[in-house]
């Protein structure tokens, strides 16, 4: 991989900008962390409903679902309220899938009960990579709502079975990017978000060539960034964790 | 005035919450503050766009509205997104027109030339007052962007007229109480908010009985609090804006 | 208070327009009225349900909900149809909030028991003040559903504790001036809408600065007249329920 | 035709109810009508604006179109406010169609100019027959409207062509009825809206068999039965607006 | 009537454009029906669901309704697709609503049982006449369902009474038309829907005058034709009935 | 790959299934396409209009874009309309998107020039596999509409750059699978879609564990299968591309 390409940033090609995870960072919420990759900030909150959704009715599963927003100036100009405008656009709806199979890939939904964790991902400040930050953020936040659970003796086992965290990856100029800020994914020629857990699957891997079509060996090299960024994902996941709380 | 009463805070009744006013809290936006009272948390972001609504068209002024939203997870108990459900609650709108009227009332819309200023109010954690909170942020960010204007030399003298700022008051057991938190707003028979400017004026008295209506003697004790209260807000707005930034 | 002023109408500043309150308007509501204030006209109707919203059920307590509308051409340029535009306007919303709100205020909803009383407010003409005349209609209204409730033995005592009515006023030229038209709402600097209940208990009060500021003294004239309009009204609404029908 | 049949209203077979028509009801539409068919009452206004929709740009014609809505308790049970639901009901959009073409019969939309004719219809009360009552009223409305364009002389020629009123019919017991009442219309096997020219000629005829299929006799006897209703309609029509007003 | 008009198509005033029922059309519905009258071709399918809707809950009776929609590109030009504007038209609102009477004319619901059967009439190719087209095939897709209901036991006697179908007709230049296409439905002073049984009943005639009015007789002339060809639709539905399938 | 497994549809683990591309299906569209997967039919159609949206305007260039949609009866139980329920889901948007990128990934838009093509996707019937059926089909019907623009002399150039395909492929009992029907699909652990173009470079590759998540030997296994197949995939596009039409 090419040492000569220069970022905007300073940042080297396989290197993430400075990432950041605050748990407890809003009162009510089972679960609520403030995810940082950079200037991109979210807040992921995961709430417990003790309740499911109707097609899950007398299953004796539970289920785990993800809303994402942004609020109406995180971005550069100002862009409608959704909530203003009525309905979610096709991108938010894109997101939020997303955003919620990836947490669903880590989780036995049995062992969860017939409950719901809702995960809302508020993007309040956008610099490119919104939705991965979402993902490797509200994973912390669910996993502190389990430990409620378990805490409260709701659940006697986490139906958590492995870490999951997301990053992005792009080809600039021929050069593969980790983890792309917003002025980057706007030159990029192909974007990926990939998903992967701490053990190494992939759970999900986006790629769209934005300009010209990428080859099979732009996709492994984008892969094999990925998956190095994504384990230094999981590694600050896992030590933000374990910081103890009154 | 009963100085006997116990807040469950330990507030005085004539006591504020700690207020804090945060500017610069996101990058993008024109004037971005975060407001605090207490737990109550509104990230207000002021955004400038050179274009005025339809009705304003070639009347050689300008505009400023006024946005309010709240993260699902705001509360304590998980609301509906709005953006999800496709519709604002009536309680939205009521107090987004709230937070425009009482912002036009300081800004000589003349003299802000054919441009509008959106505001986005939006409560990322509540424990009551969101909209006093919204208004007194919301003056800042709206000064941020006013002064901005002023430096790029668009605006040669400042729209703004006075400052302005809001605060609730309510009767519990039959003590006026200033800056109610969620679960004093909860008990209060009676709840008030009021917007005043600078030098004094009244721009919106909304006093609501929530159980016993209220009398004449309640309503003047309710708007002596109120008043001194929003004096002191407005020390702080001054002392926040006085801050020079790089 | 001058006595000086001329309202283009030749009303004195301190006088109501003509009120007519005319019950049974319709025939298939149990509470039907038309209310009159000067060229103001609007039609209130009380609907019995015998079931109670989701948020109330198993509560043994009762509702009462209130939903406001006006005829497009109700006024000098015909406006859109909600229906067809496919939503309420903010206005539309926290009018109709206010109504309901006002007459919760005399209602003892458990004594209404598990059922629903739904008001429809609705502006056949207009020409201001038309938020106020419907809550001093639908008042007389629900008092004749109450009343066939109470003749059909579903109710044994009525759930209404106290009249309430309302009055808008406001300040031209610095005159308080009582119950506006729309030319004057139009002028007027401040414009304050009151509920008051028969005994003379504040229900709501809400004063808006349209133009300056205004002051305390202000603001307790107009609540004066206020005051003395809301008795007129509540005379009014009295001897319309005093006369009988077959 | 069977004269033996008895209504429960106690009018012959072909008798219309007693029918009213109320001109300048309201005081700011161009036209303004109440209509009554016996207990169907529908405020019926015309309003102009110097507007043409988008399809019609620039091609010198006018348009003529037309809004229908029922006040919540305009029946027996309070139906959903269309604008609290957010839509109009499939009902009320197939009947504000049928007034629009009615009207358009008896319009030369180029001898209008590039004007539209907004006509609402507004059921204040239902008892059966609210589309036809709305045609019959709208015609008269319609006519003030246009009589006020060449009063201003905004228009040198009507562009109104002839007369157009509509009437319903029905089979009950094998006798046919003219203008059915509510519980009429929900006893008969076959209901037929019948809209008719001055001059006799058909605008439309919307038959439907509730129950049984009906023959080419019964259809004409019930063909019949509109002709004389209509031509008594417009009788009635005329004579309304040959009353001079201030 | 007049044999010298020369129809662009060829055909003769009484002459029905090639008609096609293709029954098995798709795999998973219950009945699937093509139906194409010359280049308007409707996919019709009929699907049974074991409930009810809410209004008829309880009461034994089955229920029949219909869906209408048409590809954005059915047409000459495109027009916006329904799904992505929100909502359905008013026309196609007319339509399903038409096509639901149309079928529930030859429905005995309560021999249906508790179920229902959800029609779907989606053009693929227009070219006039959708409706009528699609309540011909409709008829056939739902006469499929029952078959399968009653082959599978869960119906012991057809709860189908009569055969029903519908046509189109004109009247251009003076002279009846049956079965109008686009360009001559286009043309047409007036314009007709008739909806007969088998057995020669008149289940609905919907006559519309788009230029002139029309006249009683022209009516006859109407009805006449409509019938005509109405018999011949209904010899094409039993002999597509007739064939066997494995 | 392992040549034991057995597919339920009697298919190798590498066999597409049968393909059909029939051209002009619709007679009104500029390219009108049905694409059958097996039992998985789209009607694909393109249109082209002379306009651009807004955020394109005066930019000299033109717009592709795409829409997708089900028949309510295309899959085995009926789903709701779209166009009733009042909005399209989450999975169609992100259908349609999906579609709209891979089709202007082959498209040169300064070519197209100052108009837009949109693309139509509708399902007639499903069974599995129907978001790559349609890229496929409507790539036929965007050329079909380009050689129109051409033929008419509107363009001088084709602004399509190369052919593009798509296939499903997925992992079931450990054997990656090409092109997988419904029961497949909702039977593998893993799902990919793949957007290739004519020379081999990816556009969009998509891959999501369902259950397990995948490995990198198991992708690229995947990508092998479905390179080949696209390939297939684009020789039938030229194929059906060299039928000459009068």
């Amino acid at each position: 991989m090419s040492s000569s390409v220069s970022r905007h940033s300073g940042r080297r090609p396989d290197q993430l900008r400075a990432v950041r995870i605050t748990r407890q960072y809003t009162k009510h919420a089972e679960g609520s962390v403030l995810v940082e990759f950079g200037d991109t900030k979210v807040i992921c909150t995961a709430s417990v409903s003790e309740q499911v959704p109707g097609f899950l009715r007398d299953r004796g599963q539970g289920w785990l679902t993800a809303e994402y927003g942004m609020l109406p100036r995180a971005t550069h100009t100002r862009s409608d309220r959704e909530a203003a405008r009525g309905k979610q656009t096709g991108r938010t709806q894109e997101i939020q899938r997303l955003i919620g199979r990836a947490l669903r890939a880590v989780f036995d939904l049995e062992k969860l009960g017939a409950r719901t964790i809702h995960l809302d991902c508020d993007v309040i400040q956008a610099d490119g990579g919104t939705r991965t930050a979402s993902i490797t953020g509200a994973f912390v936040a669910a996993h502190d709502a389990v430990s409620k659970l378990l805490s409260a003796g709701k659940l006697v086992e986490s139906p958590i079975t492995d870490f999951v965290a997301a990053i992005s990856v792009g080809i600039h100029d021929g050069v593969p990017l980790l983890d792309l800020d917003y002025v980057e994914d706007s030159q990029c020629d192909t974007d990926m978000n990939v998903v992967m857990t701490g053990s190494g699957g992939l759970v999900e891997v986006q790629g769209t060539a934005e300009g010209a079509p990428f080859s099979r060996g732009e996709m492994n090299a984008l892969l094999d960034l990925a998956q190095a960024g994504i384990y230094d994902l999981i590694a600050m996941q896992r030590k933000a964790l374990e910081q103890l709380y009154a």
